[in-house]
């Protein structure tokens, strides 16, 4: 038996390419006393990545060279000699970007196929679902009738950040690229209104959206939507902060928000968060989703790529935006 | 009777000149029915000046053109038709910047000269200290054994803050300019570190004397000691913006903190504030304060200059750091 893994071959300047990764064929073994094999089936590609693979200091060690790249995945068992995981069980645990994975069981969570698609458990009920769920309750602490402004609005975790906040009752604005993101926010998932920032200026567009101010504004992408929302604050307004998509790739400095004296005058806050501090909330929140999701409450949809062998390109969609949904690769 | 005032003449770009004010000498009338006329002996000079004369949105209207420039100030009252104020008592208000003063008694309250010198009630027992009570403790939230990093350390604000500091039995390192200053933190005020920015790297310095992080960073000055202080905060700090002196005269944008994902990775907060917000508790705090100054448990020193005419001078000694604590023209 064969696996197919992705190795970090270089730490990249800018924009990850072919020579970052390197995809090799090797043996694989069968698992020992007390850990079991795993056959992936979906795998999932995150724009967290872009910062596992630096070289420093993070929330996470980082990846390091000639290991098998971080990554999220769900297969289904298919030999064990451990007593608490059987043959067939299906798993979702940080797999690493690989076919066949073998886990001491440590992190890993069974998950019911019956109940939603295997590859839900990447995205609306895994951790991008989990990151909007507390994000945007716990950091960003929505209450009904605040104005909500998203970036990244369209993707895994901006979408659902989205709907979490119109079930609470808020205004929801999104900024996403492109009239089909735009649309799809506004027709199939009930935001208040879509702002196209490849085709508008932000800053008279939020405005214009939100003329009181905003009272929350989740953060996925930085750079200039972060300095608009910034100069837009209400008082006593949140900031959460959960990426900076558009400075991942930077070989520069990172642009820092020019406009962040407006969190002393509006007497706001701007908070960090890492979705594994909340770890231990996380099955009372994956219930609430699943409920929310089998009621038609909130839509998820995927983004799935074909092949393991195809990650460097598909790495790559995150950054310019062209994966509609949580991106994910089918092994 | 003859009253001397300052007008702001113009909005200045950059530094404030000799051209932004108009010092005029006009008659006084005397006080309406409800009010009083307060004959002032100590104006107060803050840094937050530079934001008021700005034509943009903020906590507060700005100054307009032609009228007298807002500044704290106290004096003693002698002439009343107020039920609630007699001639003698001594009062501390929003009297603009100018040597007489008629009010309605809104926000003006009475002190007593007996108890500490009048300057003091524009410093420590004034919005200086109360700022600094309310930013350390309520927004910066601090715990006994936290390392606390303040900037503008040797300033109205961060003195107190690092003796408020010392005394909820936090470690405290001030960010101070000149040797005079530092020397003044460590041997007079009891800061555990000073670092005197003008002649070492930030960078270096802060990590050395806080080789495990920084849980609190209050901060004063914004542009590169907030950048320094954010790469090295600990999990779940706090940074309280106070203001930021250093970009108060800027003429390009607002350096924004390149560091600002520190944030994220570390679930830290940063949270603006202003001292108004605390009105209600200024009475309570104003008897801890005293009481700890009277104690000898925290210290003040006020830099007083004389005379109302050299306020547009006085002024640019805050933006280069020439004074030596609170900053108060005696009229």
């Amino acid at each position: 038996m064969k696996n197919i893994r992705v190795l970090l071959a270089s730490r990249p300047v800018g924009l990850p390419t072919r020579e970052t990764w390197n995809i090799e064929t090797v043996g694989q073994a069968g698992p020992d006393d007390g850990e079991f094999l795993v056959e992936l089936e979906y795998l999932s590609v995150d724009p967290a990545m872009r910062g596992w693979i630096m070289d420093r200091k993070s929330y996470m060690e980082p990846v390091e060279i000639g290991a098998v790249m971080r990554a999220g995945g769900v297969g289904h068992i298919i030999e064990s000699r451990h007593p608490d995981f059987a043959v067939g069980d299906c798993v979702v645990g940080t797999s690493g970007m690989q076919k066949y994975w073998i886990s001491n069981g440590k992190g890993v969570v069974k998950v019911d196929p019956a109940l939603v698609p295997l590859q839900k458990y990447l995205g609306v009920l895994g951790m991008p679902g989990m990151t909007a769920y507390f994000g945007i309750q716990d950091v960003g602490k929505i209450r009904a009738g605040d104005t909500v402004l998203v970036s990244g609005a369209a993707g895994a975790v901006g979408s659902l950040v989205g709907q979490i906040a119109k079930i609470k009752g808020c205004r929801v604005i999104g900024i996403a690229g492109g009239e089909d993101k735009c649309r799809y926010l506004t027709e199939e998932l009930g935001f208040d209104a879509a702002i196209d920032y490849k085709s508008e200026p932000l800053f008279p567009a939020v405005h214009g959206y939100c003329p009181q101010g905003i009272d929350v504004y989740f953060d996925n992408v930085g750079g200039e939507a972060l300095d608009v929302a910034l100069a837009q604050l209400r008082l006593n307004a949140r900031v959460v902060l959960c990426g900076a998509i558009s400075q991942y790739n930077a070989t520069g400095p990172v642009k820092g928000p020019e406009n962040y004296l407006s969190l002393l005058v509006n007497r706001a806050t701007m908070q960090g968060f890492i979705v594994f501090d909340f770890a231990a909330e996380y099955p009372k929140a994956a219930r609430e989703m699943g409920q929310w999701l089998a009621a038609g409450r909130i839509k998820a949809r995927e983004h799935i790529v074909e092949g393991l062998e195809t990650f460097p390109e598909t790495l790559l969609m995150l950054f310019d935006g062209r994966n509609q949904g949580k991106l994910i690769i089918k092994v």
